[in-house]
């Protein structure tokens, strides 16, 4: 018993050797298998690398076409996104944001940014997103509606808006929370940054709620070096999260007037050239995860202990990053299966801490999180880059 | 008379015609005549485009070095290194920081992210810049001095930083600036955006206070697409800026931990790449715009109505924008200029619009601006890019 326990990082360690081959790999790494030498060359030809440039205004039509929305607005990253995207749903100083305890620090900073608190909420091993019964119930518990605004009875500070997270590109249970934030009043903010390719019940993530929110980081399923988007279909909404993005300027043929307090998240010409060749390839490159999937899904399949993770029923994932799931039984080996396969030339991480134990949130509102601190326990990323599939032959 | 006052704008046009040719002309356009191509390539190749990658380093130690600091950290641009050199500076809320009137708006809106106030100070015809006699009277008689901080004796609150810039390139008035920092307790950080290659007695620019601010936006002497910089000789300061623009994740193989609220600051590897290239050109394209000031004087030389403005005493400017001056007796035909020269294919504007005049401004405290307003009225930038230097021929 002692010996099968203490063999199972080496079991992983061979699981990933057997579907991706001997060679080290990163966690995610970018590849350029299409126009990104040329447009990057037009752009320098041009001369246009900056804030003007119509591989903006290209990028942002591309976007919003695959997405299906009416309306995509770049900025220099997902975090700008995210900030730009609370401040236009009417996030106030003291209001509170639903998000769940299991993401990546952004979320929780761009709340702050707002001068308003994140209110932590737990999540569910189905999608690895918020768990919207334990939520529903939650809400039904501690908050009372008040002039059309959700209330947090204990704080008496308003809970303006829920922002889910679609968690390594798994889609959320988005029905129950496209019904909740109705109910209850929260505007419905998806934080789309890991799952641009990833659709729930054939619509893609980010479009269902008043905005979605993108990212092209350098480890994501497509990169603009730095860069992330706003999704929304309101024309209204689009409008405003341009000229916020931009300084605020009102347009004329020379004079600076800047209407209100404004910020510089644009995305660079350069950037959003990288980004139109690389949306280019997302197809391929969706193919190629799924395939990577289906690879460690073989190597996998002997284990009872880990479980390769699947994309949540109805939806399409784009796995951008893979997913083993540890048995609760077994969950005291994360950190040496993490160091044995990092020590193997495989990058792999744990999912993030939760972010309600670090000291700069540790006050904030938070609900149970059970699910939330099992699943830290139990998830590995393992290497995911959509050029590992076939890459062993 | 009224013949002769009608064709000074006539005859602006003509003297930018006598110097740079008769082709259409931008305000200023960047270029590209290095190893911008090489450099991108080389980030393609290495699929090292975004968070790490070695043009970062490399633009950071180039940058230190040109300056003359221990430490440049480089950001996404001029407004996200000003927003963290505030932060950096123990600007808190209801604090506030003195600004000119007349600036591009980034400076007050990284004020407004402190949940600080900018408060206006005037600005000098020698410079262009702050009027150090003038403030140093308004500090002598609007402020006093409690634990060692400079209080607004009218509000009540502290006045923690003054934020001098160089307007156009031309370094401000540092020696006096410097001691009147120095008096009054107020951290300086020096808004150095558009005086990247200007020295003040033959010391770089936003080198002279804890902190200086660099621009590298598409319309700056030399760009990244979008970027910046914070140039410090502290290492303290340094480190905390790194520190604070990545997300304040401590350092761990694959725990994330952030130890306080961050930002998403850093500045891609790609457009580093274009930096490092762009910044190998400078020296060339400083004497192009020197090459360019000169046939302007010639051109304008016969002008008694307007002046070309020249470096101020003690300094080398790099001539970021050029800009002429129009009497005062004339002011009035500031926008017959700036039609007559836009319609004619050269492409000019005014100065900034005074910023205490921005509905978002218009509470913040503020000294008596004559200056500024009076320069708002006379100063017309005119096509400035290096390469109009000898497009004549």
């Amino acid at each position: 018993m002692n010996n099968a326990k203490s063999s199972i990082p080496n079991q992983v360690v061979a699981a990933i050797k057997e579907a991706i081959g001997e060679k080290p790999a990163q966690l995610h790494e970018p590849s350029f298998e299409g126009n990104e030498w040329s447009y990057l060359k037009e752009c320098l030809d041009s001369t246009y690398v900056s804030s003007v440039g119509k591989f903006v205004d290209k990028f942002e039509s591309d976007l919003a076409i695959y997405t299906g929305v009416k309306y995509a607005i770049t900025v220099t990253n997902g975090t700008a996104a995210l900030h730009i995207a609370l401040l236009l749903a009417g996030v106030e100083p003291k209001d509170e944001v639903l998000i769940p305890a299991l993401t990546f620090v952004a979320t929780a900073n761009a709340v702050a940014y707002c001068n308003a608190t994140p209110h932590f909420v737990d999540s569910e091993e189905k999608t690895l997103g918020v768990d919207a019964p334990k939520l529903r119930n939650y809400l039904e518990q501690n908050t009372t509606q008040k002039n059309g605004n959700c209330v947090n009875k204990k704080s008496g500070n308003v809970i303006r808006a829920l922002v889910p997270m679609h968690t390594f590109g798994h889609p959320s249970n988005l029905s129950e929370l496209v019904a909740l934030a109705d109910e209850y009043n929260l505007v419905l903010i998806e934080d789309a940054a890991e799952s641009l390719g990833s659709f729930y019940k054939g619509q893609h993530t980010g479009t269902f709620g008043l905005m979605g929110v993108l990212s092209f980081n350098g480890n994501k399923t497509i990169t603009t070096g730095g860069g992330g988007a706003i999704l929304t279909n309101n024309e209204a909404i689009a409008r405003r999260a341009k000229h916020l993005t931009t300084t605020a300027k009102l347009p004329h043929k020379w004079e600076f007037i800047h209407d209100e307090i404004g910020f510089n998240y644009r995305m660079p010409n350069i950037n959003a050239a990288l980004g139109c060749a690389q949306l280019e390839q997302l197809s391929l490159k969706l193919a190629s995860k799924k395939k990577l999937h289906d690879l460690y899904k073989d190597s996998f399949s002997k284990f009872e202990e880990i479980e390769l993770f699947d994309e949540p029923a109805d939806t399409s994932s784009n796995y951008w990053l893979q997913a083993i799931l540890i048995s609760k039984e077994f969950d005291y080996l994360r950190d040496e299966i993490l160091s044995e396969t990092n020590n193997s030339g495989y990058m792999t991480r744990p999912v993030w801490g939760l972010l309600n134990e670090l000291s700069q949130f540790k006050n904030s509102p938070t609900m149970n999180l059970d699910g939330a601190r099992d699943l830290a326990r139990r998830v590995i990323n393992i290497p995911s880059s959509p050029n590992l599939a076939g890459r062993k032959k």
